[in-house]
């Protein structure tokens, strides 16, 4: 790479950041990479870090020591936080969504790229201070958001299935109760796809009565693996006894009304575990 | 907002454009966000251009007009994208890959975002120039390379499913013929989730005798949708008839051995397709 003006090395400081969260980069490797002395990349730092954190995109992590540098951790701002929320109300709010049974059509915007983009990036957000080591979610409808969650934090996706496909090898498989339809129902998970030991975030769409859930918590123990935190979409209010006890939530419907072809939809609890952006306001 | 020097404008800039990809936007928003004049804008610009062109991350396509602004297209260099094809490569060709059948175990690559996000700027960068106006793929395994893909192009993604479930409202089924096993196959697509006429790019991971492709094919024609291209992981070599034309792969396995257990690995034939970086150097 040839030498960079300061102009220029913001802007690739600012994509190469991007590119690489919740990673240590060393300021070695910048000054290197521009020719440049460490005085100046540290001057880059400071303006980079300013933007991040006054515009809500995240803060720069400084590591001291010999092995220390930067690590860009992405985060949402309270106020986007809210945005983002409203947002996914908005989309939900719409009378059309109600299938047959009372389920809510959602690829519409399990299917958009951005709006998952955002709410991966809320989830986190939440995350940027815990130690991850894998996204778990159930296919399908799970995915894309175990995907945008696992992009920011910089950690494989491990994917359960509920059938069992011959291309992946020996697998783990658990019966699990679903919650609400009370049926037995098998789900399995490639041996090869989770590190024994992990500590893991569960991510779905929907979460009725959390038997799904409960079934993917019963399958880390399995793999000796550890729960950090369970992240959903949506959950549905009218829940005699929910299977799960601690989970975010972005969303949660407060009645649907199949005949009426009614909506509603209030704020989940995910606003409350916000953490501030910069670290210089963490206690 | 409040009013930014240069140095934070590149900033900001270059962030707004990574979460912005394929979007048109005008000289005017960015004036107002930064309270500065279009022509310090353009100025900015012009630095965020040279960087990305230079340092292959794509390229900012001027729209002129009333109506005209600037467009960062996410494009892949040669020199990158051929390192892309050859870590593929190198991935792929490890012994313990190999499954009962010949299959592949690919959860790995494929539950790495990092390296799902590589392989889907490759392809979004031979796309570039298309109008694309959705990626369809068909679950569990395609769905992280249509997400990638999608994102860079700033598209929905439609996921083909291979089950039927209750929660997706009205689908369209077809039956194919799965080319290797010459089982008679189904796959559904919910009604809503494409849009009629829509031009669309089909992802998946692995392509054998390509009976999967072939049958998201016919489901094209039942949403009058219109096929711009194919691209997957991993061909693979030994076929017979081969039931799709046009396609681009990352890889092709020239042999596995599963005696043996050896895989052999190239590369496909998307350097082939690539276009160049900046629009200067299109013809």
């Amino acid at each position: 790479m040839k030498k960079l003006k300061r102009s220029g090395r913001l802007v690739d400081m600012t994509y190469y950041m991007l590119q690489h969260p919740h990673e240590v980069i060393s300021l070695t490797y910048f000054a290197e990479r521009y020719q440049s002395a460490k005085s100046s990349i540290s001057e880059d730092l400071v303006i980079v870090k300013e933007i991040f954190e006054q515009e809500g995109y995240g803060t720069l992590l400084t590591i001291p020591g010999a092995s220390g540098g930067v690590k860009f951790m992405p985060k949402v701002g309270k106020e986007e936080a809210s945005q983002i929320v409203d947002e996914v109300i908005e989309q939900l709010a719409v009378a059309d969504r109600i299938l047959p049974g009372g389920y809510l059509y959602l690829m519409d915007l399990l299917g958009s790229p951005r709006f998952i983009r955002d709410v991966g990036r809320l989830f986190a957000s939440v995350l940027a201070h815990k130690k991850i080591d894998a996204v778990m979610t159930v296919a399908t409808k799970g995915i894309p958001l175990a995907y945008a969650v696992a992009e920011y934090l910089d950690v494989p996706v491990s994917i359960v299935r509920r059938d069992h496909r011959v291309t992946e090898g020996s697998m783990v498989s658990i019966n699990y109760v679903s919650g609400s339809s009370k049926r037995i129902q098998t789900m399995t998970l490639a041996r090869r796809s989770l590190a024994p030991g992990s500590r893991v975030f569960i991510v779905d769409d929907f979460m009725k009565a959390g038997g799904t859930i409960r079934g993917m918590m019963d399958l880390l123990e399995e793999f000796q693996a550890e729960l950090v935190g369970i992240g959903v979409l949506v959950e549905s209010e009218e829940v005699e006894e929910r299977l799960v006890d601690e989970y975010m939530s972005i969303t949660r419907l407060s009645d649907v009304n199949v005949k009426e072809k009614t909506i509603e939809v209030e704020a989940g609890n995910v606003l409350e575990k916000l953490v501030p952006i910069a670290e210089e306001e963490l206690s």
